[in-house]
């Protein structure tokens, strides 16, 4: 199975390079803010988005160094993940997040506060030093659909009433919108034509889709260690996702489980069982192939090149993640 | 005296308007939000900065309705403010704010964290979509000031080998950078010259220094009720303000009382003694008189106008806070 690092050699060094700014840039000189950005850009993490950024950049620009704009692009696109990671962890009092501690649970909630709004302001002022209002725009509609996801998320909790859409809408939001925004962001800069940048956007977009609800699944599927959480932790947290939402179309009973927040005894483990028993999963995994193949038929037009054959790859190993 | 009301009366309506819509923006569709947004935007609340913007436009737009780009920086100026205001508050742990309980504190952490970010993305949203690039470097530069002065605040708690410079340097940041730029920014909304889009500048910055010192000095001179929180609060919390770093030149034993963080019993009594009795407050009143009339010849080459004659006043009321 390819693993993250293998579908990312084709700009591993950028990559490297790029967390090693990040750590220099948010640890200077402010002691307090040192730790925290070790922890957070330290080796090992998988570093998903600046990589595809990364990857659409080498594939247009197929020879030579790539321009220090699309780099700037790379890094504030891991900025501001990062630091809506930092705030979200916060809001959802997340003490630990794909088995790391938290900064706000390893250091203390202030300086994760701190250390977000320092990473949004610096990712607000790089993006203004691009020159490129067109890809501002882009940018700070991201830092909003961030915003507003998690407004959303938290909207929606325990309400087995919410409909498909709103669930896909609040995915877009938190995880899409970013790989859609910057990927065509990328295409901005690279002066690519109108019709192939909507296409850079739909590659990220259903990318993004397809991620989150692969990462629905293995709410589900996946062991407390796989997922560096508890099984079903967000069912428990009431965020209801794809599998979830499925399944109530074919059992009623999950509703009441669910409007009674699991407050009874056992509620949540059957629950649980309602979801894993329907036929929700293998619902959820089809969706998740849908966005997959869509993200895959969008950049078709690329020419070729190993960064190209990584990005066609992408969408197999965010699937590949449910085997 | 003049007050506020009176001073910002020319553009009283446009104020209005503004807090409305601002309520309205952050509250809909948000119940989460709505109670933090009637507690943010309630009437009451001063509203200097956007209170300067519209005063600036209106002197720079003598006949006619207000440009719809200025009325929405005027706007963006505010949210910027207030965001980082909530965002202070959770990290300095403030339970109130000029008397009035914080969001944090009368809502919840989680909440001021997610209404500050709510706000920060709105305002970078609404700025891209002014359509001005320079006037997003401008704002985009607030933004990172405001961030790094609240990292700047916290290094140099306690610290009485602090310069001079650096606490004005942190005073820029934290006060004077928003009302400098956002000055400035109108006037490039207004196509002013680069000339006196400088003037404009020095003028916010200026007045935002001036506003920072009395606010500096009134930690030692006013009454607990005058301040909304007890005197000395600043000192207490190690924030080391011209009254302090004035009166360390005076008497070094000050110096010991801060090393040891006030630890011993009447360390503060005895610190707030020293400040009183020395030339420091004196000193820092000199210092803010010269701010202010610096941000009064700032604009003298202004169109005559009600705004321009409120603008001219505003200085003199900075001051007369202190008498």
């Amino acid at each position: 199975m390819t693993t993250a690092t293998q579908l990312l050699q084709p700009v591993e060094l950028d990559l490297e390079a790029l967390l090693s700014d990040l750590r220099g840039l948010i640890g200077a000189g402010h002691p307090i803010l040192q730790a925290a950005a070790e922890h957070l850009f330290s080796a090992g993490g998988k570093r998903l988005r600046p990589g595809i950024v990364l990857l659409i950049s080498r594939a247009l620009t197929p020879e030579g160094e790539l321009p220090i704009k699309h780099r700037k692009l790379a890094q504030i696109t891991e900025m501001i993940h990062t630091a809506s990671l930092v705030h979200d962890d916060v809001v959802d009092e997340a003490d630990t997040r794909r088995g790391v501690e938290t900064v706000h649970s390893r250091f203390d909630p202030r300086i994760a506060v701190l250390a977000g709004d320092f990473l949004f302001a610096q990712a607000s002022w790089h993006l203004a030093n691009l020159e490129n209002l067109e890809v501002v725009k882009l940018l700070s509609r991201v830092i909003m659909d961030l915003a507003e996801g998690e407004i959303k998320q938290g909207l929606n909790r325990f309400d087995p009433k919410q409909s498909f859409a709103s669930y896909l809408d609040k995915s877009y939001c938190k995880t899409a919108s970013l790989i859609a925004n910057s990927s065509k962001a990328i295409g901005v800069l690279s002066d690519v034509d109108e019709e192939h940048l909507n296409s850079l956007y739909l590659f990220g977009r259903q990318l993004g889709l397809a991620f989150q609800v692969v990462d629905d699944i293995l709410d589900f599927t996946g062991s407390d260690q796989q997922l560096g959480k508890p099984a079903a932790s967000d069912l428990g947290s009431g965020y209801l996702t794809a599998p979830v939402l499925y399944a109530l179309d074919e059992n009623p009973f999950l509703s009441e489980l669910i409007e009674r927040n699991f407050s009874e005894k056992e509620d949540l483990l059957k629950a649980l069982a309602i979801v894993r028993e329907s036929n929700a999963i293998e619902k959820s995994r089809e969706l998740a192939e849908r966005f997959s193949s869509e993200s895959k038929d969008a950049i078709c037009w690329l020419p070729d090149s190993s960064a190209k054959n990584a990005l066609l790859d992408l969408p197999e190993f965010v699937l590949s993640r449910l085997y």
